[in-house]
């Protein structure tokens, strides 16, 4: 199965070639996985940002524990999970499923009034945290697209999100940052873990059969 | 590119066939995706429960909103994450991987000390956040191999969680359920999602270039 030897193959790129480009072809491919990605009632409850200018670039790498790979990256992914579940956000997604699917659906329309009934009510905070949840699914497809289209990339949650936050005014949009995708491509011959073995705990550690 | 095919092809089954069970090898490759996925750190910071033993089943019914994949799906892939990051936890996973690798590096030893000086001490219930966060990873890798596999799935948040811990005896595990995964073949003709359309917003409303 490729998609297995593609989850074997990638590894979080500690050191990128920043003279290699991912071409436009395959980052369009990434991004589309990640908007195909599955959310909880379908909300897609975030957004992304591609930080292509340098300048921003080198703004967020001291915020980012100065990892190299978010100035030596192709192509630099912001993953940014709405702040609150509102009235709003939830209507404008049930209403683009009823515009696409041309209909109205009386269990989904049920459906949407649970979700209103319930979502804005628990407070930004459940709400984002449940949000920033979504965002890993996206994240995980993106990744494994990268390793598909033999993209490298480097999954970072190591930087300051309030300063990153700052950096792209995200919070005047609503949105709080939770996770980075940089792509690229490895310079073998500078990153310590390229040849290093990945490591899982082995399967019995891992799945428990009842 | 086929994995988005298959991103596209997948969608959350309503209505399974019971009478269809995924082979063996199926499932061992997509529980094989979810272990090799990434997580912070490599903590890998969770366990999946396979539930096939049916009065299980049938007692997590009632406390997922009776939905029916629940009983009716071949496999049932509970995700539960790590209730904390315990100074024990890290270092199984550090002491792993220098037994996996071989070696000792030192910029890993740091790295180490770095963790045990900072996770142990944030507090039990923002270490869970963190760890099921990893879990959607996990989770996205999960669905999109079962997708691989032309295998159907539903991820399902719908469920009470500490009804579900109890009922798998999670908590004197150290664990918390997070996700559960259903597994196995659509009943197309009683399913009322399968021919609607999927739903995404747009490109240009999920990505935006800076």
């Amino acid at each position: 199965m490729k998609l297995l030897d593609r989850l074997r193959w990638r590894y979080a790129t500690k050191k990128m070639n920043p003279t290699l480009k991912v071409s436009k072809e395959k980052v369009e491919r990434i991004l589309e996985a990640a908007r195909l990605a599955p959310t909880s009632s379908g909300l897609q409850p975030f957004e992304i940002f591609m930080v292509n200018d340098p300048q921003t670039r080198e703004r967020i790498k001291p915020i980012a524990w100065n990892q190299g790979q978010i100035t030596e990256s192709s192509h630099l992914l912001v993953f940014a999970a709405w702040d609150d579940y509102t009235v709003e956000r939830i209507n404008l997604m049930f209403d683009l499923t009823n515009t696409v699917r041309g209909t109205k659906h009386e269990g989904w329309e049920n459906y949407r009034a649970q979700v209103l009934g319930s979502y804005p009510q628990r407070g930004a905070e459940v709400n984002f945290a449940h949000a920033a949840r979504q965002v890993y699914i996206a994240l995980g497809a993106a990744l494994i697209a990268a390793a598909h289209e033999e993209v490298d990339s480097t999954p970072i949650e190591g930087f300051d999100p309030v300063a990153l936050d700052e950096i792209l005014d995200l919070r005047a949009r609503g949105l709080r940052s939770v996770a980075i995708l940089a792509l690229g491509y490895r310079e073998a011959d500078q990153d310590w873990l390229v040849n290093l073995k990945k490591v899982r705990r082995a399967r019995d550690q891992f799945v428990t059969e009842i």
